[in-house]
């Protein structure tokens, strides 16, 4: 089966949203072994979706159209729907009923424009939604025209629960299977890594290889190709454990593994306690830890001490530190992190103090330079780093390093080492 | 002038990249004026190419292609350009001596391969690159074809520097400016903002308007086209003037005025200090108000309070009222803030407990329930919001109402009023 995306949305065509929806739904089409040779955007236009919808067709078995499904005056998929098929667009009593008990109470005018959720094109089925828009199936000869949202969220919902098993189960043609796996690295540059891992990628035709440089990490690209899904697996397995035999704990995870949560079941697993003390970070290390479900188990909480009041009289950092070494230093960002683990009573603290910009800078500490400290029963340690880049970037950069260093003392590393 | 842009390349197919070059040129198009009706992506297939070309052209006076102008096997844009207007590809010298002088000294089989960049479309005209890729000019009848790059930034420096000068120079017909004005609104839904202005909306052809419904957040979309920057600037003006009539103060901002840059600002003008305490949003809402340049000017620090013990011990929070009225309740809301107005000693502080989710929902205390709390030197509230979403959704919706909370209050509004 081939299929081609049609995404609507005059906001595409202005460029003040990107197309996200088009390559999420071409990544899932060729992990399931769908192929997708053309992508069209147009606006809320119905003319021109008609001339997209004819060009989709004319060399596709299948359309998945995403955007212009809601109740505003711009939404007008359905309606161009409508035209191009000859097909009337009717009331659906269920939908109704859904949106009645949904918005019961609402101000009426309001319901009235809802209200255009509820209709649909005679002969088609719905696919359930996740908010309040459904999406539609409509067979036509034999070609299949699906139409989703334009929410990423509730288009993912239904491409997931509904529209690839269908896709799968009506499957003609290539059945090959693309599968990609992502390792995730923190704490080496992509050189480094390509250096230590060149002769592999140059020998790899399936998998390929790609590197790709992320903020604070790189990820390695493994994509096979194969006739099964147990096979494209086994392909990834054997080079997965080339890579990790020259690359070894560098690797904290693969694919939706994120930092935060891997070091989250790290604690977890062994029965641990976690907290912090935050300055340049500003609680994003905290966000990060407790946007994982079930963080309550491990974490405690942290204090973002965003002043030198508070350092000394929450976290008990003392004046002369502050005095002699600066907010900006290892020694205070060792006693921040012994700070929070008296506070929060915990296992584990960390603690982190920089100049994340863009102003604030001296020759001396110049921006971008951020002290780490860790401190457990056994150990007060503090690692110097410097980071480049915006303001926002370095606080993501240091939350990177502030859960690598957990890690690394979890796994027993050597830990202080760099430029401390 | 009506242009289309077609990005070819078949990791675009298989959704391991996003077009974020489509995004960009069809802003900078925009805002120069030239209307873009039409985006196309294809894979690097001389066949497929071709098909998309002719429908491109069929409806534009000109095409901006994207990708596959580089040195690797799959690189086939320019000799399906060369087939499809039957044109011969030839040397070009000055490329050559160019590549021949940056590639002196490498590997001559690796040289045969960067080769193929000095060959261009007989009758072209040349972009001078920024990388080794140059980018090409075709005219063609009355179309023009225009071939960048597909790496973001040469293709980005091929279009400011040439390709849009030449674009505005040979305009024919509109020489309209097209800019889009965002106005951003917290506190209201899509449907009950279009209630309100919708007269508005249908009476309106320029500039037009466009709802846009983010996460916690509606974005209105007013879109000017007009002779020039300042003609156009007024239109939205006057328009903007109307709306906010109607919405007044729930207008927060426009364009890049993020939520936690109003109040950071408000703040910062009032001479006012800030502080927070947040159990479910996890430090995300300190991590937002010190995500802004300067804000220590007024943030002093928040404790994440991730346990019953911290909500006590770090903030005050009375045993009896965890016991009686649970964690999650405006009294303890109510508790966490004074607590974080009194350990920071600022003028202003907010908190925030409520069911991120997606466990630990009761029938009483279901996931989403949030109860935010705001402490001054005259006043103590409490609000109860529902939110729906996944964890980092509500997290998210959670601080945006923190957010509005502290601008309300700045802003003398009437608070505690919803559901409390």
């Amino acid at each position: 089966m081939n299929c081609s995306i049609l995404a609507i949305g005059t906001e595409l065509l202005l460029g003040s949203l990107e197309n996200t929806n088009a390559s999420f739904i071409a990544g899932r089409l060729a992990e399931n072994g769908i192929d997708s040779f053309l992508q069209v955007t147009v606006g809320d236009n119905e003319k021109r979706i008609h001339r997209a919808l004819e060009f989709c067709l004319s060399s596709s078995d299948a359309v998945i159209i995403t955007g212009g499904l809601g109740s505003t005056e711009d939404d007008v998929t359905k309606s161009a729907l409508s035209s191009f098929f000859h097909r009337e667009l009717v009331l659906d009593k269920e939908i109704e009923s859904h949106l009645e008990e949904r918005f019961a109470g609402i101000d009426r005018t309001v319901y009235q424009r809802i209200k255009k959720q509820a209709y649909i094109l005679e002969g088609s089925r719905i696919i359930q939604p996740m908010g309040t828009a459904p999406g539609l199936i409509l067979e036509e000869g034999d070609k299949l025209i699906i139409c989703l949202p334009g929410v990423p969220g509730e288009m993912r919902f239904m491409m997931e629960k509904s529209v690839l098993p269908l896709l799968v189960s009506q499957g003609k043609g290539s059945q090959d299977v693309i599968i990609s796996r992502f390792l995730r690295i923190v704490g080496l540059s992509e050189p480094a890594i390509e250096t230590a891992i060149m002769d592999i990628v140059k020998a790899q035709q399936n998998p390929t290889l790609a590197m790709l440089p992320g903020l604070g990490e790189v990820q390695i690209r493994l994509t096979a190709r194969a006739r099964g899904r147990e096979e494209a697996q086994e392909l990834l397995g054997t080079v997965e454990k080339q890579i990790r035999e020259r690359l070894g704990n560098k690797i904290f995870g693969i694919d939706e593994e994120d930092p935060e949560k891997v070091v989250g079941d790290m604690c977890r697993k062994r029965g641990l306690s976690l907290s912090a003390a935050e300055s340049c970070t500003g609680g994003l290390f905290s966000s990060r830890i407790t946007s994982v479900p079930g963080s309550s188990d491990y974490f405690r909480g942290s204090v973002v001490s965003y002043s030198n009041e508070s350092k000394k009289k929450i976290l008990g950092v003392r004046s002369s530190f502050l005095r002699s070494f600066g907010a900006v230093s290892k020694e205070v960002a060792e006693e921040m992190a012994k700070g929070a683990r008296n506070l929060f009573a915990t296992d584990i603290a960390v603690s982190c103090t920089g100049i994340a910009g863009p102003k604030g800078g001296t020759e001396e500490k110049p921006v971008g330079l951020v002290f780490l400290g860790l401190c457990s029963d056994s150990m007060l340690v503090s690692e110097r780093m410097r980071y480049y880049g915006s303001r926002k970037d370095i606080q993501y950069r240091a939350t990177q390093s502030m859960l690598d260093l957990i890690r690394r003392f979890l796994l027993g590393e050597q830990l202080g080492g760099r430029g401390n």
